[in-house]
């Protein structure tokens, strides 16, 4: 029996659990002012308009445009200023050709005025008086009415993660509620016969087990809720309820496997065995990760991921935070932090196979510079040790020093 | 009167404050499974090794190394397999000359072993034979003791932000609990005779507060405790006691200013006569966000925003975002989420100020494309609409079509 029966890149074997998921987001009601960060379950529409008026951009006087046509340096307009626009009120002056209202940044148009005058192209001549040295188009330096947002438009869409400007956009409208995806719950259970909790002291051949806590973090980090279950054995009726447990209780299955051949293998058995389809993918072209499961049980997403705590943490976000995303019904692009750097020297790789090098950042004078972290095996502080990553493409056979690459930041 | 007495370019107006701001890090003891994104107070000193004895890093067969030295396919070496490593247990094998064991990934090394071979370099013969051809080195396929980790090895040093991996590998080494900085503390005032409330009907001149949201997003994000003091008219009285109030129960104080010249002028009054020493900048080369006041106040940084809600939240990440780092002692690099993408069309700017251009992102073909998202003013959907920014440098006339960018995602 092959360990690997079905290898697939990572991105086909995340399309085709995503192609046979049946996504139905749950919404819930919050405050907005606490949104940040949450995903918008329907298109939310403005009832009003912005702004309410017609403002002033700018500081300087209101007026009837045509006062001002022809005005310049050596040949001013006069205007007479007949009062000011206070801030926070309805304007009380009424403007009548050949006048003016002082107007500040943000308040509305004196009545009868089309248009602002900067202050720069002003000058005080008397209490009574101001000249103009430039002339102004009708509807300059003015805000119109529902120029930011219209009735009926779209405020945000569904499927949006909501940003500071966000809240600030819908508390501007009074839209002090709003409906957003609820997080979704991931279970997470770990499996090896060598492991024991963080807080014991390992006897001999034991580790303290690191994958519950990593992935929660990663599950966290990426809108959803941990939910762990935690430590089996490698043993199948103790994995199944395991699964059973987690399944029940989440929306997304997450194992860390064991790392022995025999544990890797009982993973893809336990998660088979539950529900439809079962296992879609066992191994992906990618390393570290080759040793994945990816399952779907009754609509449910359930991944086998490596017990190398970097494997698993890798893979988690090639395919779990994408699933997680998708169940939010988030919809924008996943672009990820990243930046451009030069690698300063060669990595080699297969192709047939993506690679993940993790690397770490430093400026070389004005050259950000990427220097691949290597490790005689995918130790856990490798991944402490690095700032980010560089993919090595499925078809390529490497990248060479000096090359410009995507460092995704970690 | 100028309205602006100290104009400086934000990163001197910046390094201006950190330079006289004598910054002393409290730090709280917590747990480390939820201190994902905290920063550490301290360097976290490594008190064992890892791995705490050597490991095998492949599935196949613990041996001693010149027991295959010379093997090849031609002529393999035959040795007798005398038991496993079980995974979680002390191995119980002792390897003689001519003898393996059977090992998996992340197992102990049989005793009397020094090297792994690979599975894939090895055909088993029969149930006690097993034949090798490739040679293996002493130490090939073993992780040794201390490898990940040394004793005494710094984990995480001071003033770094915890990340999944960081968590695992502190827990690899039973450090459940961890020393962080305390999160600063950020009293936000909102300040203007015509803001109300988000969940009142503004009667005509009158806007709801967009600011205490957005800036309390913002702080939340930038890993503050948003402090809303609350609506403040402007009257220098009130403010001075909403500065005093916010001072008093709070690390960093946040005014945004009024939109009237005169109240954006009471914000500097406000903050300049409160503590020592006072305003240290007023006005700011950068666009949007000029009439920005920067203060320290008896060891407090102060700041003064421009109403306008846009050039708030931008000045906010560029001054109030590395202050809120700064007092977490937070040490490394700040590098914001980016991507390099082909501007679309020409942007124009004046050298001698900073320009913040918000920008939309598609994919044209593969291109990654940055469309400026141009507005009258700066209202708050133009951030909502926008994907990210693109800064014009201070000695720059501007951008043009095509250009390649960094676009710093908001």
């Amino acid at each position: 029996m092959p360990e690997f029966f079905n290898v697939q890149p990572p991105r086909s074997a995340l399309e085709e659990l995503l192609s046979q998921l049946k996504v139905d987001t749950r919404s819930e009601c919050m405050s907005t002012a606490e949104a940040l960060g949450r995903v918008t379950a329907r298109n939310i529409i403005s009832s009003e308009e912005l702004p309410a008026f017609p403002r002033s951009s700018m500081d300087g006087y209101s007026v009837r445009a045509n006062d001002t046509f022809g005005a310049t340096e050596s040949l001013p307009a006069y205007l007479e200023v007949c009062g000011e626009v206070v801030m926070g009120a309805a304007p009380q002056v009424n403007v009548q050709p050949g006048y003016a209202a002082i107007a500040y940044t943000g308040g509305l148009l004196a009545k009868g005025t089309d248009a602002v005058v900067m202050i720069e192209h002003t000058n005080r001549v008397d209490d009574h008086t101001v000249e103009i040295v430039r002339p102004v188009a009708p509807g300059e330096n003015v805000i119109q009415q529902g120029e930011d947002i219209g009735p009926n438009d779209t405020v945000l869409s569904k499927g949006r993660q909501i940003r500071p400007q966000d809240i600030g956009a819908l508390m501007a409208l009074g839209i002090t509620k709003v409906a957003v995806a609820k997080r979704p719950r991931v279970a997470i259970v770990s499996t090896g016969d060598e492991l024991v909790a963080p807080e014991m002291a390992p006897a001999p051949g034991q580790i303290r087990d690191i994958n519950t806590y990593t992935i929660a973090a990663a599950v966290t980090r990426a809108g959803g809720v941990p939910v762990p279950i935690g430590l089996v054995k490698d043993d199948y009726d103790t994995q199944r309820e395991a699964a059973l447990t987690g399944l029940s209780n989440s929306d997304i299955l997450v194992f860390s496997a064991g790392s022995s051949v025999s544990s890797r293998d009982m993973t893809a058995q336990v998660l088979d065995g539950i529900g439809k389809p079962g296992v879609l993918t066992h191994g992906i072209a990618h390393k570290p990760g080759k040793p994945t499961v990816v399952a779907l049980i009754d609509n449910k997403p359930a991944f086998g991921l490596p017990g190398n705590p970097v494997s698993a943490l890798v893979v988690f976000g090639i395919l779990v935070r994408p699933t997680i995303h998708s169940l939010m019904g988030y919809t924008m692009p996943l672009r990820s932090s990243t930046v451009v750097a030069r690698l300063s020297r060669n990595v080699s790789s297969t192709t047939g196979r993506e690679d993940h090098v993790p690397v770490n950042l430093y400026e070389e004078g004005d050259v950000l510079t990427a220097e691949p972290v290597f490790g005689k095996s995918n130790l856990i502080y490798t991944l402490v040790r690095s700032d980010g990553v560089v993919v090595v493409p499925l078809n390529s056979g490497g990248l060479y020093s000096g090359d410009e690459v995507t460092v995704t930041l970690y």
